[in-house]
């Protein structure tokens, strides 16, 4: 754990190696946080960070949607996922699925992208396996404003818990 | 093809709609390189975005380098290469490899990727079939730190290229 208070000495380098990972394959989130050193908290800190999300361009947010895995899909049944999704990925209880419900996933997962071009997020550690599967049903009938509205508000609850594990007050 | 002055009046959404696409799967690097408006030519646009990389933190450069598909590897036969990735591998040859020249890339793609951590990068715009296999031989003996600059140094001739086609003075 980093006392975020020590990070107002990081160079960019090394805030983005601590912090980068708290979203997924998108250090540039951090790299550009970084520049609004000091945090006085945590909570600062992730705020400031989604800021950086909800100030960018609707291209660099699908960029980042797009850099999630799906839940239980191929990356996760190949074992090439993050460290960090794995870890989210197994507390919800995906890396213990039946066939049948990995086949259930796989037709949400197809299902979800064919309709709003971006894989479906949800914050895998407040959420359990049926949880994840009712989310699919209603998600799926939403506009894809909503949904891309919907995905951010869930990396930025995937955002809080990982960089809890992180970074201390 | 949009005229360089006219970028001085675009949006963040509307600059990385228009100059995103030049860096692979990275449309940070656009929005960032955003707020250097007004760029006087194409040149001194690439060379602004260029900045952006090289004063990014060593975990975005490599995320870059990593957003790179294979040369013909699995994205570029199952088809889901970015469009521009596409003509780009084309022009080189790549799409009309036989079964033997397609294991030669495989294999030292793989060897390349386990020595180094990301994947091959040249501009295949500017190296034909043999010359990108010649390029895997003499690469390969580098050692990282000389690969990481080899590797954006490559996608800033692939950006000039790319942004040429689509920004003129």
């Amino acid at each position: 754990m980093i006392p975020v208070a020590r990070l107002d000495s990081f160079s960019r380098d090394e805030f983005v190696r601590a912090v980068g990972p708290v979203f997924e394959h998108s250090p540039w989130i951090a790299g550009t946080t970084w520049a609004r050193r000091p945090f006085a908290s945590v909570d600062q800190l992730h705020s400031a960070l989604c800021e950086t999300v909800l100030n960018a361009s609707r291209e660099e947010q699908l960029a980042l949607i797009r850099a999630h895995p799906d839940l239980a899909g191929r990356a996760a049944l190949a074992g090439e996922l993050t460290a960090a999704s794995a870890g989210e990925q197994a507390r919800a209880g995906l890396d213990r699925l039946s066939p049948e419900e990995i086949a259930r996933f796989q037709t949400n997962n197809t299902a979800y992208l064919e309709k709003f071009g971006f894989p479906f997020v949800i914050c895998a550690r407040l959420n359990k396996k049926d949880a994840i599967l009712n989310g699919f049903a209603a998600r799926l009938q939403h506009s894809r404003e909503q949904e891309i509205k919907t995905a951010l508000e869930e990396i930025f609850k995937i955002a809080e818990l990982r960089l809890r594990d992180l970074i201390a007050d």
